[in-house]
């Protein structure tokens, strides 16, 4: 069976971290399936998924990375082209990822105790963000 | 149920991205599935799958981002071990990653507009690629 | 169908890369399941799953890369915090990612010949890491 839904979070952008673990487990829930796999999947070039331990020294490590590997300000080919200057938010989205696969067990994800399912919204400005939250299973 | 496919691309290598959404769309419709999950997974560890928005200036950011973090000309283990000159592509690949899920509903995918599914190819040379095109759902 | 299992596995964390290609296809022969997708998953904030060719060169260089780019010896507001001097083995794991999909056709996992699924142990100190394999097929 297949069950599939579209969640939507207002996200600010600029790199906002968001716990969403506990939206697809209330979803999953609301499927009724007890095994099977969980995709959860961001329509959009600016946006990922990944999971983290959703701590704020860590969300801090995390964002201060991807501003030392692809800065915010650089002239990017991209941004002269269009002019939206998001080239570094199109460059991070693609690298982390927009899909990530739970495997669900006795209607529970197999996750770790200290990892959450995060939503990463890496563009220039707030907007709400539509997410995909998909269960393959029975 | 589940079907699945090969599908072959000429290549040109050293990073070169191809839109392959159309492809794979082409063979969701004649797989004739309308909801679950389509995974594209490329078989070889030089290539991999991502999502981007594809326009030539985000391409050209995306490959000298590339070669600023992992660059090709470097003296490589790899490179010394086999003298195939390729331990960037292998890095490269590993990183971004062989495989992506895309939830389906109704007989579409669920990509965001900007939002295209590209095979990148980080060897040094030209080859015919072939991908796996599986879906998996009802 | 959906068949899920745990295996364990001794690791010695500080970036150790493990082949489990054998031990996930056993998986898949014990499942009895001839197409569908293979799920390899790791709970657990610090560990990650890729693919690589692994060979000793190319392993070295990977690791060689990650203290590049992710320093085990910086001083992480994560480790300011907690004390357990792990803000790297987070941020890797949360870039390389705890999930990999591989499409299987006739009871074949569709790998080349020169890629291997590889557990990879970012964490400061060994343990026992539990991997989760799903497979979702028939």
């Amino acid at each position: 069976m297949v069950k599939t839904e579209t969640l939507a979070f207002p996200m600010r952008g600029n790199g906002e971290i968001r716990d969403i673990t506990g939206d697809v487990n209330d979803n999953l829930k609301k499927s009724g399936l007890k095994n099977g796999l969980v995709t959860v999947f961001v329509p959009g070039a600016t946006g990922a998924v990944t999971t983290i331990e959703n701590e704020s020294g860590l969300v801090k490590d995390f964002r201060e990375l991807m501003e030392k590997w692809i800065p915010s300000e650089k002239n990017y080919h991209h941004n002269l082209r269009w002019g939206d200057g998001n080239g570094h938010s199109h460059l991070r989205a693609s690298l982390v990822g927009p899909s990530l696969a739970v495997p669900v067990v006795d209607g529970r994800m197999t996750l770790g105790t200290w990892q959450q399912i995060v939503l990463i919204d890496f563009d220039v400005r707030p907007r709400s963000r539509g997410i995909i939250v998909q269960i393959v299973g029975e």
